[in-house]
């Protein structure tokens, strides 16, 4: 298959390309249904069997254990920022306290919806280096009482990322895991609740990924919107709403695509290798900039800075030329990013690095 | 193009076939982008586009005055159920009231989740007459001082429709329209807030249409998520959290159909002689049954009984080896339903008439 072009973007990000094609294969007859995917009702036996699926091969791909619900829910980790208080603060007297590990734009945000729902406390914060690592665990300060720790696996903007599970005893741990999610191995029972946003390594956006743990569920809130209360999607299967169903189904494909790769062990490996190729660039020269340290260091977004940003939109307009789009940095950090997703093949990272190196070697 | 199925599907329903072959065309590249739709940054200029032309285009469709905001949203009908009492009851004294006429299934589904926020007052009701009609509008009793007055637009399953736009006086009318938006001229500034999930006249699942006027911004209690508080999704451009990307373009290519079909008007006039091709043979016999009186009929749900229900599975079996498919009644009534909807053409409802006259024949 003719790869189109190799794209950088932080989500909405690239998919697979096989997943593209089976998409645009299938779009006008589902498997001689007659229907598209877009146009199937969700309670339809096509529908029904595609959501089955999905959580299937997702429970396989994770090894999610029994005791664990698969929700496939809308208004990604933004909206669950709100929706994870709301269906867990309950386990608590009120006000409730939600102990945060600070560790950039994302765990700022949802530290910041959490103080509509409760008292909050930062147990660990890298804000004073500019969130360019991840605190220690024997550094966290916990409460005694939490409802629950939050932490954000992974940093998309700082392009930092957890490299182990924190222990953190009795306590519920509850982890936004958007942009890492399925990119390496995570033990799901040592979380309580995980929710991602799709449109990173699973999907298009529009459908949000849930798992949570059963003893989670029951703990709402009066004023949560039926909608949002895990207990109540959990039991009409994510069907209490019209649930997004292309989304799901792009997001089953891909579940699919990852389990004829080897699973989750042979994607982490691929990523490990791809993450090596630009840092180990990036460590052998000055050139660029990257503060984050090695053990920190994200295998999904990689920000680096040109020494001369004089020449940041010289790079940008090069590499578009050559196919290498969507690099920018955030606008809230300015530099590059290169966001190397699951589905971002390995030669894409290598074009990327001969380019870097050649666009040192001519402007350097 | 080749019809593949006629699908009578109350929702998510039947797309236009030249929009599914679009999107087909346009999967694996939009535009000489390299992209897929799925694939693109939501802040993109090549998004940007796709959501700035879809967004000018429904303004376009339904005329909607410069002081109303057109939003994007996640949830679908069921979510703002939640999400419009949240928005709106700041504009009272707490505990609010809402105003309700009470017409079916899904007002009842609103009517149950605003309990939650406020006082309600069921202003009419046809719950009992098992909601065949619409309640006339000189039978409301409204409270004084309402936050809002809730109406559906269209009852899918019922199958009753408002056949003219209730004057409330300066209480804010609000109104779901999920099922018949875009189906038929309405005058967008006789209400203060219209949503409708996409799911039946406009795209797939997963993207709602929030139309609201300027004034009922800024009133949102304090526990509304961020995602969901109108005043800050419109300050963001329906970008606070990452818009349901693919959705929103599929609902894009159905506006510019509705364009190349002649807008608002031409459409309507086809629904009107569909709805009449179905309706006046269901007149002529006793062999199937509505119990609707014609003035409060569903152009877009028409729900129907075999008066011998022994026959039910017979129908739907011979209906689907027609390519005449999900005509089955929704669970909570049982018989039968036919959704037509902006993309069923006249020829299927044609061929539904054709099919049921000659079903009749056989087994009348």
């Amino acid at each position: 298959m003719k790869r189109r072009v190799y794209n950088f973007s932080a989500g909405p990000a690239a998919l697979a390309e096989e997943v593209i094609q089976q998409a645009a294969d299938e779009m006008k007859d589902w498997h001689g249904s007659g229907l598209s995917v877009m146009e199937m009702s969700h309670r339809g036996k096509e529908f029904t069997e595609i959501l089955a699926t999905a959580k299937a091969d997702l429970r396989e791909l994770m090894a999610i254990p029994d005791n664990y619900k698969i929700l496939f829910m809308q208004g990604g980790a933004i909206a669950e920022n709100a929706i994870v208080p709301m269906n867990l603060i309950g386990r608590k007297a009120q006000p409730a306290t939600i102990d945060f590990i600070n560790t950039g734009h994302w765990s700022v945000q949802s530290i910041e919806e959490a103080h509509k729902y409760a008292k909050v406390n930062i147990a660990a914060s890298s804000e004073d280096a500019g969130f360019t690592y991840v605190p220690a665990r024997d550094t966290w300060k916990l409460s005694k009482d939490a409802a629950y720790v939050h932490i954000c696996t992974n940093e998309t903007i700082g392009g930092v990322e957890f490299n182990y599970t924190p222990d953190v005893g009795d306590v519920p741990l509850v982890a936004d895991m958007s942009s890492n999610i399925l990119s390496r191995d995570f033990d799901v029972s040592k979380y309580a609740v995980i929710y991602a946003g799709a449109q990173k390594n699973i999907g298009p956006a529009g459908v949000t990924i849930v798992i949570v743990r059963d003893d989670m569920l029951g703990h709402t809130v009066p004023f949560c919107p039926s909608a949002f209360d895990w207990k109540t999607v959990a039991e009409h299967d994510s069907m209490f709403n019209t649930p997004p169903t292309y989304p799901i189904y792009i997001a089953g494909l891909t579940f699919q695509w990852v389990k004829r790769l080897g699973g989750i062990a042979a994607v982490e490996k691929t990523n490990i290798a791809k993450a090596k190729l630009v840092y180990d660039y990036l460590n052998s020269t000055d050139f660029y900039v990257n503060k984050v340290p090695d053990s920190d260091r994200s295998r999904m977004n990689v920000p680096f800075f040109l020494k001369d940003e004089s020449l940041n939109a010289t790079f940008i307009a090069e590499a578009d030329a050559q196919g290498l789009v969507q690099l920018k940095g955030h606008s809230s950090v300015g530099g590059m990013r290169a966001s190397i997703y699951n589905a971002m093949p390995i030669e894409g990272v290598q074009a990327l690095v001969a380019f870097m190196k050649e666009f040192e070697r001519k402007h350097g």
